[in-house]
């Protein structure tokens, strides 16, 4: 007899690093806690998964404008609080190293090796012109259906 | 014997058009699923469901400043990101058209012929003054109470 | 034969008093539905259960920084929309008290009274040096591993 597996998911639409930041440590509290963990990235949530260098893809204007407007990756991303003061991200950077606490990057990094399935939203992807090249490796990608179909099975399911 | 119907269930707390957007695609994509899905509007998220022509109803000062000041029905609303530049919302309904993606109306009738019960929370309107006859036909209405009921039944539950 | 009793949980990440004033009518309608219901206060959701007197505890210079910026408790958060004029949190608090609809401190009153388990996130605690004498009394003290013990468990659980 198998036990089944709890399940998270996690839709990240906001593209704020504090929210990011979130978002991966309750994924990867419950993959500690074993359970199948997807995160689901849509709309300005999908900017966190950006690699930070530019990549050379073939794109129309607007979609150009869109890639030059949004932040690139993990790195660029503002918060949703206190980022009038120019300050915020830098202090909680530095907060963050001052407690050894794991940065951003690092909380995705540890996610994919706790196996936690993140998913680009292709309808984004289409609207926003983003190209599964300009993405980290090892998404994968899927619509609001992909999405449904794990939450059905989830007890808690977050919109972030 | 009958199998029961999954329930899904989204509390709208927000008046930004990307997040409604979000919140209607879920609805839409739970409902071809075959849920009972319930959207309960409440806070600016109420807004959405806006006639957009003005209705003539009495109103004290407060209410009628409200009224004003906040956007008058899903075609109005901003974006929860980028809206600063100005352009964010015409530039997302420009790539919403080229896509031929489902506007924020169309989602919203769509979620109308899929029987999605749209619920508005009458602690808000009191509030915020809005009436019936102010919101778009085909609501129902109900508090909190009204909510949990539906929602302790649900597997997916979200708050955008 | 004893029932199980039904769960709520919510992650309150927000530091707006709108948000707030969401989390706890839902919060206090689950509990007068008889659920265990707990409030996980993380990031900016912990200003809400800051004392409104200044607290003296020795803190860093960057912890004392971030305490200034901070609103000082539930009195004194602003609103996630309309917040620009100015008059939003007036407006807002004008209208409820108008409608005799409870206010934010009187929210987190009953939410004590009916045995509401508020829980304060450590690892933010740590981050922004908020100590627990800088909180209101009567909070638990946990990381997010106490919060997904609860929300396995239970049926709704929300992110606000």
């Amino acid at each position: 007899m198998t036990e089944k597996k709890e399940k998270t998911t996690i839709v990240l639409f906001s593209g704020d690093m504090d929210k990011a930041i979130a978002a991966f440590i309750i994924a990867n509290g419950a993959a500690a806690y074993d359970h199948d963990v997807t995160i689901f990235f849509t709309f300005w949530g999908l900017n966190t998964m950006r690699r930070d260098e530019v990549v050379k893809v073939k794109k129309g204007f607007l979609e150009k404008a869109f890639g030059w407007m949004m932040p690139r990756g993990a790195k660029k991303l503002g918060l949703s609080n206190m980022n009038f003061m120019g300050m915020g991200p830098k202090m909680i950077k530095h907060v963050m190293k001052k407690h050894n606490a794991l940065t951003l990057p690092q909380l995705i990094e540890l996610a994919q090796e706790q196996g936690v399935k993140l998913v680009a939203c292709t309808m984004t992807m289409d609207l926003l012109g983003l190209q599964q090249e300009e993405l980290i490796p090892g998404m994968e990608y899927a619509g609001v259906a992909g999405y449904l179909g794990d939450a059905v099975d989830a007890k808690v399911n977050l919109f972030i």
